[in-house]
């Protein structure tokens, strides 16, 4: 195999990356597969190694980046508080970036000057992967061909794909194409395309893999405590049963199954991608919403008014730069390094009852707390000692508060609007 | 009671404003009572009356504000997307300003030089209250009892005031004093102070007076649609039962009841007040949250992706300014303005099921949709002929996406970090 | 010539378009040639045109946009105050789009359904001639020469361009190369590339065509006042000679003219190009430069506190948008509008006085002032009675301003750090 | 003495603060008397102690707070390119925490509880004094003597202050009352009040301390190079004379000596302050102009572009909180942290020419240069080897951003606007 040009292809096992990667062999590449383990739920890995050997690959690596993946990319969008548009939890952008990064260390070990993937030409992961890459290393170029006109021409719809695999001994699963796509990783699933295309068409009730119909969720509440440190949670507590995990796979991996046998997490959605193309995604997103609420719950009582305001910033702005792809960018090493200084000392512990989709925060506490029951109090002689508030300092306040507006308002009269 | 100063009280008829209503006479005041119907519970309006003029009021005023409390304030929060602090919805911000208006209207008519209220010291109430106020009428000065020296030190604790109604013969309900003080109107219930003071005691299951427990809504979800233009609810339609609301108060109590009956609303957090205070509050806001839900994906149809990055901005600064009070303030008829024009074009539809403490989103659809399924499809043919899209454009996209990338990192390599 | 489909081409009369515009007709064009007069310094448009026909071009549009442009474009950058990365006041930025846009509209006449120009694949107006162009009719597309692959084999350095003029008998002036390039408008003129690419090395002296070295500008100050209305200027006054302008174009070339000669204007920067690189830049924009200390000058005394900063960001984000070439974009859009609703009351004059390079404000006065003397003064007795400044509540806003304050540091003792 | 309450007076040596000096005495203080050298200038700080002494202070502290100043204040603002609405270097905001700071130490050394100025109850001085001193030690009372109705009714005007001087034996200098007050520091020198009240006179020509009126400057540029590490100055270089400065105290007088020669730094304003009075000032800030111009230019060459937008913001940030005196709040903490992120590598040399105001840059250079002349040339071969910029590119990063624009211009044509 001498001479040939060595590709790094992200290789899922389906019939897409199959054929990409008989194809890309059919174009003179050496090509070495790579599968993550970013927590796809059932996925037999062994599986994937032999088909992919079976359909020529050279070499392949099955890599478990889950650990890395809840500590070093989940747990940052936990201190952000990160949401695209108001409600995307950002569950596929996180996981590209830490696909890419170990595709590339495959690259630059083995020799490799390209990459390839099988995300399409009209989506945002075909960016997330290559901004990553070119970050990573600029030596590398990536060939998709999903955005080659030879490969698009060829391949013009399904009846293609398959006729290949069969023509080249590929080994296609027996299922009937599912009526949407599916995205997995342990932090989310996701479900766009097919029959989703259409906005007005609701999820399948079968559709979802990580949590229950609300409806079919216990009808009892569950009780749970999670503990945070530095903004990142150390331990979570199951109160009726007494569970305890405290180990950042093991704790986040727990926390998906209570909420996904609770129903929480789900979300449905027209979104915006990079491209500029609108689209509609549904998706679950179980552990990551409960450490969502139980996070901005704690951040309530340890982080000053006016650090929230400006983190209000830093969460827009780290959502967004993840969603587009910009993970190893500068931009985003500043944006994680003002948000880190902002969970110095968000620590302390969060109760929570899950019940039908719902996360319902019960209390906190903080040995950092910035609340002062003195302090709040409305009773008639609270006045928060410690703090030495005196009620008449709020005429004061309000006053100049109001200078402007007295002055402008003044004006306003004068010129009849 | 010529020559005597008039002033004009913000009275709701409780045990506090009376005693403060009997004091302003004792000091020299002409007091005019002033109590805002903004749709709170169960409020009987004549026995307010009543017992304002037994109390020694000239006379009283008692306005019904629900319609432009709704009109004017509330569906600004929906074309906002108003939410302080991630969490909150704004109900007690969004009454102030509708009431103190009407308060500074009365004292314009009547010829009245001060304005007074209930509001203590340590709250946010006293600033919206005065900052209004001054706003309109620079004028107008206002006497806040619970900030001066005398009231306060005649009156350290609840006993005070009940001996003080006792010698003056104001009549005192029977009940025993809450433990928790109750803020209301037609946009949400708020429940804040004594047991709620402690930010590890959960709300009370018998507090709530707007919605029930989740876990006692029914066990079937309903399914409403609400209609959109130009950003604000036009009409609800039940599609179980076929009801159909189009009048602004009407649609809006209505989904209140439906919000209220599946249990939709309630948050608990911990807040910082303008004065600087964090505080723990706990709201039940029904029908906003319904509404937030369905006029969030409407845009998510119908608006720009950077007008609605641009929006974000807009919702973070119209919720500050409205939760400190800066209602009639030059920033805000700005930031109404710039959100008023991105929502010239938000129309349409939204389903929606409710279902124990649950609003999903089931479908949507508008007249000025920019989103396209042919647009959208990742199918290999798609490409969407209308707005040709080509899928090897996105390879150059990306690359010069990825310059300045490739050109800090080689710089990052060079020097080690 | 029928059947040959149409190109409107920007057409400058230099060497590279003319080249482009024999190219195109080779390559099977029926050329439309355009040349818009922004204001460029000394352009001979009759000569212009005959070169075009001489080379070739079926018909050829020479329009003039200047009053557009300075009411349209410069007036719109002199409200926002525009200015990308603190220091480029986006000369060529604003002339793109309104070239672009009249550009279509003689596609739309001539049923054309080709645009192209000369602008290299590197910069910033390829990005901004397309976007805009694209916004505007997407049904046009653009051919850019120098992002073809067989243009640029073929035209690898200024010889072959030469020796293409030769061969197709295109005229070429006697001029040797230039060590930088140009560009020319009303607005300003940039100077980059050549020489100038080593940033260390700074401009010649005899590059600057509309303003004289600040050391050769005249030893003596020469005073103007500007009068604005809602945000624009309306009235020039020279108060030496008694000149009055109130043209918008007759205006703002006046304007030039008197920084021009007093050596106003220049900066010279790195900035950071949209496709991601970054490049060096000098500029003059004499007219601009006074336009902008004028307008924030009145600013500061006509527009309320808040309104100001919440124009900081809309001065941002209107300047890199139309940097980036979005002034036909809906971010764009809502962006003005904001700026617009903030202009409503900056009217007044400005009194100016002008020295080698320097622009010094003498005085401001306005009708909508919301400077108080009275107010503002520090005089004892003072007290601004309009507006009932009571010096004794600053004590209470400073120490209600100072409750989190005193909370964080508290704390921040208690843990050290 | 024993038993007195310590105050620690803020005392400059004129006639407010001796009068201060001698009314808190009456009122019963042990008055330690502070004043901070902040580089004020030809101030005879012997006699200021005298004379402290002599109205009966307790003790005096005379403390050289200088070099603080500059490396942990005016350093921070270079870094931050800090500046108020757009034109306001922050000369006096600057100096205010360094000032209140050592302040507390006293006060914290001596057993003090109470703290004194004599800013007035209008401004920002007494804002910024106060939320220092309280983030700092809560535990200490500040008595603003300007703020106190016994004060305010006793000194109406100068002359009352005039007579108490006289009673109790407090030597005024024989200088006839300036026309506006001066405050001044090694930072800068701001004038206000008086005949400056009137925002239509302009500043008197002899009025100035620290920079010659730009006509009377030399008429001879002068040549000097600032190097810059970690976004602060470490080295000046005079090129015309060979004067090198490394120390930042020395250096920064230098700046300020040479700016001043040549009349750089003077701007004239109307500004808003915290209290929400306009008011006007003139200022003069050479070395810090000087700074200010460089370090921007150095970073346009340094700093990515990403990172620069987000720096505006904090830049913005950074002035308002120092403005308004938040310098030891939590946001400001956390704005400093992000901005020290964004200098790691802001280093290299900037060429400057100063002649009659103006501040040329005339060339940069950096180690860390994120700018190639080979990627930014727009010569025809050009290309970047290094960073692999391909023209064609470019075509598909404009067609991608223009999607959403497409796509929303044909709803606006479908529904005419």
């Amino acid at each position: 195999m001498a001479g040939k040009p060595k590709c790094v292809l992200a290789y899922s096992g389906g019939l897409d990356t199959s054929v990409i990667l008989v194809w890309l062999i059919e174009k003179g590449f050496d090509v070495i597969c790579y599968c993550a383990n970013v927590g796809q739920l059932k996925e037999d890995f062994d599986k994937v190694r032999e088909k992919a050997l079976k359909c020529g690959a050279s070499k392949v690596y099955i890599e478990d980046l889950r650990e890395e993946f809840v500590k070093d990319y989940v747990f940052w969008a936990v201190k952000a508080n990160a949401q695209y548009e108001g409600r995307y939890l950002l569950g596929t952008s996180l996981a590209r970036p830490v696909i890419a990064k170990r595709q590339v260390e495959i690259a630059q070990k083995e020799g490799a000057k390209w990459l390839s993937h099988g995300a399409t030409g009209k989506g945002n992961d075909q960016v997330r992967f290559e901004l990553c890459a070119q970050a990573l290393d600029a030596a590398i170029q990536t060939l998709a061909p999903w955005r080659e006109t030879e490969f698009i021409e060829r391949f013009k719809g399904r009846q293609d794909l398959l006729d290949y695999a069969a023509a080249h001994n590929i080994q296609v699963e027996a299922t009937k194409k599912a009526s949407y796509s599916v995205d997995e990783n342990l932090y989310h699933t996701s479900y766009e395309s097919g029959m989703l295309e259409d906005p007005m068409v609701p999820p399948l009730k079968e559709m979802f893999k990580m949590t229950v119909d609300p409806e079919d969720a216990p009808d009892k509440a569950e009780k749970v405590r999670i503990d945070f440190e530095e903004g990142v949670p150390v331990k979570v507590t199951n109160h009726d049963d007494g569970t305890v995990k405290t180990e950042p796979l093991e704790l986040f991996l727990y926390l998906n199954e209570l909420a996904g046998k609770h129903g929480v997490g789900r979300i449905d959605i027209v979104e915006n991608r990079f491209v500029g193309i609108k689209s509609r995604g549904v998706y679950e997103t179980p552990g990551g919403q409960i450490l969502r609420v139980a996070h901005m719950d704690l951040e309530g009582l340890c982080v000053d008014r006016e650090v929230l305001r400006l983190k209000e910033g830093h969460q827009l702005e780290f959502s967004r730069l993840c969603y587009n792809g910009f993970w190893f960018a500068p931009e985003m090493e500043l944006t994680k390094a003002s948000i880190d200084f902002t969970q110095r000392r968000v620590a302390g512990g969060v109760e929570l009852s899950l019940y039908k989709g719902n996360v319902t925060v019960l209390g906190r506490e903080s040995p950092y707390s910035l609340y002062s029951a003195d302090l709040a109090s409305m009773e008639i002689e609270g006045g928060g000692a410690a703090f030495d508030y005196v009620p008449m300092d709020a005429q004061g306040f309000i006053r100049i508060n109001a200078v402007r507006l007295r002055a402008y308002n003044a004006l306003e009269r004068t010129f009849n609007k």
